[in-house]
């Protein structure tokens, strides 16, 4: 159909004014006197709505004045500039179409619904303000990201959801299978017999695409990933789901500097784009979800990320103890306290911290010449605290079997991941970023049950 | 690392010609005589190689001489023009430093390898001129994809993967659980505690997204999704993926004519993307994979499509039913046979095949008014076959009620699809694209494992 969205008469508007056009869209309210109306239109486009004015020359005036809230209708009117009102135009109305009614049981009203309750009906939620708003940075920030890899010539990697391997032992698993639970195949000594199964053995959904990742970078040299990643941890967190998207670039020729002045070049680029491309949506969240976003956001963009080392910030932090629930001193991992307390009071700037302990950090993080730390790196964000993840990975294949003996890992789970340090191994690092995590870091909400369209969390599988 | 990529030397070689610069990859192939020597070089970046010339000057000459391929090195030096020489310029190095080895057992060498053994290290195959254009092809449709629909405003959205429910019944489905498969809990009655499960209940991974994609279109108007998709179906062929990518755009206000420009601008966007961004991998697949590729895609691009109805569709190949191995009659699914001939020889340019009849169909597409067919379309294109198949949808409450009825679907399993016909319906449309079939279309490439970085099939889950 030949609608004109409410996103280009904003956007665009000397184009429309005072021409004919029409418009479709939801009923967000209907008011009406004896012999005309208003109509406030939400059409989906553009988180601002669109008033129309009705009057009873129409035919199905009466029809138009019962309209419940959520009907949709397609409108045929001129645009007009309204220079006294709240709204910078309206529509004055010809025709006004019932495209579908809507049912007076409609959960939605024009009025603000908490988001418990809103979480109980994931299909109609994307209708109001605060979820359109989200839902739409969800958007942009992941074309932000795509974006900014792809115009530097990274390869974009579909890494595999079904694995049979378990990288790192990053958490609970969900196991995927076709057997029959009721009555699974067994072998001669009564174990269940996966290679009955529909790929042979036991398998499971990824933790991290990482491994394969650098599979990819040895081959292409700059890749990145972007893709769903599953955890079966039984914590009812507001910071945790069982199902969300993770963003994984993994560069070769590159140490740990290169990795941080990517990651930092990437949050300022995707900040950037979403501030450029959604300024209605982010003056909503700043204005109703979280007073500081905008002057966080601006903040983060101008500034130069700091740089420490778990060393020196463990210094910093030990002199502050009093302050933290946890105490913290040289070998423990960092809590959110703490992170928030470095970036927020110490740095007052997003800050990179690195070379952790070796023995808190993953087998396949490069070992500094001390012997005891790695080549990691934390990005501390002010407000939320570790939003990025990353490391140089090892390249030397007697190192790198050394840690994985140390820590009981089986060298055959890992004979395609140590090859890669057999032929033309080459520096290389990367990191993980939690997509939710971004977005709720872009909107200020806090709770990633309200960042994911149907979220999947423990107990829930709804919509 | 400061290294300039063998992309920008061919892409701004006017930038680099007779000038110092450093350059990183991995040794394809080396020669020499006594007192100099050449290395072929890929960095992963671009789909040529460099020439690199090193002598006898340099302290590390043997060692170089006796790299192995697949080595990485690091190479300073200066870039000169070589206008007398089959590749365009050369490197004429100063320094070579070898950044990692490459063991003598190597497995890929200066020879064609044969797809099937490249199978068996999907590790290592992406370093092949094969794959690595397939793979680059691969990212640059997905990036197209999404430029496309962000440019037009659609909201992107993440259907969930693991889901409590199965649309349409598309296929067998993979079940996803936390219960112990050695020994389960059980009921009463003996059989399995599905609320004992992560999530309280049986779970899947998904088959489609679109039952939520058309709850997100009933609230953003224009949106698309972009994820993985599963299918349990025990069939080893050359077009089936246990997991796979799936593109499933979702349109409001909007009719089958509607969806059938919004595909074919689709793909003319994405192939004239490819075309532009990947010369080098097209005229490869063109010369080695598929002779036929740049003139059927030329073709595609520059055709109108076809349009014609099931009904015409199977009156013009009930006329040449003596050339098929499956007859056909009213009534009837098209094979690929019938629909390569339409495309192929009827039309000679793909083709829109429109209002199915309703028993070969989704109970979800909208009944047209003569009772018998739908608002369906398939895609058909040269080479292929179907390439996209979409329809409008049922936006009727009382109509989808009865056609899921008369399937046996429970109301109950509904609820929120069912919503959407409540509360401001309207006309909508969609369409689904399977991500590696288009990919395969533009490389010419005939097994969807050769698309796929970790391919899943059955009795497969390697890498």
């Amino acid at each position: 159909m030949d609608l004109v969205t409410v996103r280009e008469i904003y956007r665009n508007r000397e184009a429309y004014l005072d021409k004919e056009i029409t418009v479709g869209g939801w009923v967000r309210s209907v008011r009406d006197s004896k012999t005309f109306g208003f109509l406030v239109l939400h059409d989906g486009t553009f988180f601002e709505t669109l008033q129309i004015v009705f009057h009873d020359k129409m035919d199905n005036f009466q029809e138009i004045c019962k309209l419940n809230v959520g009907a949709a209708v397609i409108v045929k009117g001129t645009l007009v500039a309204t220079p006294q009102a709240k709204q910078p135009f309206e529509i004055q109305a010809d025709e006004v179409t019932v495209e579908g009614g809507s049912a007076p049981d409609y959960p939605l009203q024009k009025k603000r619904h908490s988001v418990e309750f809103l979480r109980t009906i994931s299909h109609l939620r994307p209708r109001t303000n605060m979820f359109q708003a989200t839902f739409r940075v969800r958007s942009l920030t992941a074309y932000a990201i795509h974006k900014f890899f792809q115009e530097r010539d990274f390869v974009y990697v579909h890494t595999p959801l079904i694995t049979g391997s378990d990288c790192e032992g990053a958490g609970e698993m969900f196991q995927v299978t076709t057997l029959d639970l009721e009555n699974p195949p067994k072998t001669a000594d009564g174990k269940v017999d996966y290679t009955k199964d529909f790929f042979g053995k036991q398998t499971n959904l990824t933790v991290s695409g990482q491994l394969n990742g650098e599979m990819y970078a040895q081959a292409f040299r700059n890749i990145y990933t972007f893709g769903p990643t599953f955890r079966a941890e039984n914590s009812n967190t507001t910071r945790h789901a069982a199902e969300f998207w993770m963003i994984e670039p993994e560069i070769a020729f590159a140490d740990l500097k290169d990795d941080m002045i990517l990651a930092e070049d990437m949050l300022k680029y995707v900040i950037r784009y979403v501030m450029e491309n959604a300024p209605e949506e982010l003056a909503f969240f700043n204005s109703f979800v979280d007073k500081g976003l905008m002057e966080r956001l601006n903040s983060v963009v101008n500034s130069q990320f700091g740089h420490v080392t778990y060393t020196e910030a463990i210094e910093i932090l030990e002199k502050n103890n009093d302050k933290f629930e946890y105490k913290v001193s040289w070998g423990c991992d960092l809590q959110t306290e703490h992170e928030r307390y470095l970036t927020e009071q110490v740095f007052k700037r997003p800050v990179f911290v690195t070379d952790y302990p070796k023995e808190i950090k993953a087998f396949y993080m490069k070992l500094n010449d001390d012997g005891k730390t790695v080549a990691a790196m934390d990005c501390l964000v002010p407000g939320i605290g570790e939003i990025i993840g990353g490391s140089q990975r090892e390249d030397s294949y007697e190192k790198l079997l050394q840690r994985m003996h140390e820590l009981g890992l089986k060298e055959e789970d890992y004979r395609a991941y140590l090859d890669l340090r057999k032929y033309g191994s080459t520096r290389h690092a990367g990191f993980g970023l939690g997509f939710e995590r971004c977005v709720m870091y872009l909107t200020g909400v806090s709770n990633i049950r309200d960042v994911i369209p149907f979220p999947r969390t423990v107990g829930n599988c709804e919509g």
